[in-house]
């Protein structure tokens, strides 16, 4: 009998985190789960108090109560950058630069970049963490007059863009992104204090200035476990 | 040496496969390619003749060459229904029908159907083939007056939002849709054909009309070695 109340948590818990809950839903009203769960209003209310003592649901005075996800959701079309995203959801939000070096730029960087590349790009490593926790792991190409006259340091703990655009006056308008899921390989894995295989988010990205032209090639790596991605918008075409 | 074209072809392939390259973009030039890897034209010539016969560029005449993704890419902005996206990836698209059920609603199919899903809901079970190949496993809840009169029959080979329209003028005019990275568990990986453990798409969608009714819950697992989501847009706010 003392666990019925542990069984509704885990039951309403598993529900919950079934994918079909966003940040912030809330929860049915004590009457309803009630019915639904054909219990005593001692126990759903015994339920909701264990699931907000450990973070899955917070409870506001008078308004009822809410899904917090574990995860954070990316919104597609519009974006902040990651530390104020991190902050948005109570956590404390690191950088870390790994490593900045110059080199040859491949076929792909210099169909893209164009001519500005045969003089090479330079590579920018980046760590990002949530209360310390690797989260993504981000390699950045960049080829731009001066760049190379930076050094690793100058991107710890900052927005690459908000860098971009103070030193260069080069800014992001626009970007071409591509989102797929893969299994961690061993190095990822390493980086990203992730068992190898585990399902992650590959991600790259082509940001350009107004006038088109490009500022950043990058691949990112996202923590599957921490993120997920969300659209919402009409349709434009369906259902032929 | 006879081997040197087959590495190039494999340097080359490596790199379109790194995830930079869109379907469709333009592979540099015979001359570009020969002075980046340092080899003369016809090895170059050979290296595309090997990729162009394994699918992986296409050659026009007097045009150039261009990549061919084993990947579709599902634009998320705006979008085809899954017969028409596959047959203009040249692939023969197919929907199988797996089940079609009556039963009690979930707690957060309640919270989203509202007092119409007190009478409970139908859900509809479908896999989706490119060539025979399962690509995407669908689960659609619906809940709306008449639809427990359909057939699992009704639903093999149709678009479901045609159907749902002409039987029911119900026109999908939104969607509210989340994209998870999950490795795929022993019953998912049984239904689409693959190893347990390999990364794949989970996307949740709410569908609703244009008064703002839910039309459709749906839960889909979509091969992530078949698909990539892809976003082009500007970027609102960025970079703080």
């Amino acid at each position: 009998m003392t666990s019925l109340y542990r069984d509704t948590a885990d039951r309403l818990l598993t529900e919950l985190e079934s994918g079909a809950w966003r940040e912030g839903a809330m929860i049915p009203s004590e009457a309803h789960l009630q019915e639904t769960f054909g219990i005593s209003r001692t126990t759903v209310r015994r339920a909701l108090a264990l699931l907000e003592r450990d973070g899955h649901i917070e409870r506001r005075q008078g308004l009822g109560s809410f899904y917090r996800s574990r995860k954070i959701g990316k919104s597609i079309s519009s974006r902040v950058d990651f530390h104020t995203e991190g902050r948005t959801h109570g956590q404390m939000p690191s950088t870390r630069a790994l490593s900045f070096t110059a080199r040859n730029a491949t076929i792909s960087e210099r169909a893209i970049f164009g001519p500005e590349a045969r003089g090479g790009v330079v590579e920018l490593r980046r760590l990002r963490l949530l209360n310390g926790q690797p989260t993504v792991f981000q390699i950045s190409v960049l080829c731009h007059v001066g760049i190379q006259d930076l050094k690793r340091s100058d991107f710890e703990n900052t927005s690459l863009y908000a860098l971009l655009s103070s030193r260069f006056e080069l800014v992001v308008s626009d970007v071409d992104e591509t989102l797929e899921a893969v299994n961690a390989d061993g190095d990822v894995a390493q980086v990203m204090g992730i068992e190898p295989g585990i399902a992650i988010f590959n991600t790259h990205r082509i940001a350009r200035d107004a006038a088109g032209r490009v500022v950043e090639l990058s691949n990112n790596f996202v923590r599957a476990d921490r993120y997920y991605f969300s659209f919402s918008g009409s349709i434009e075409e369906f259902g032929r």
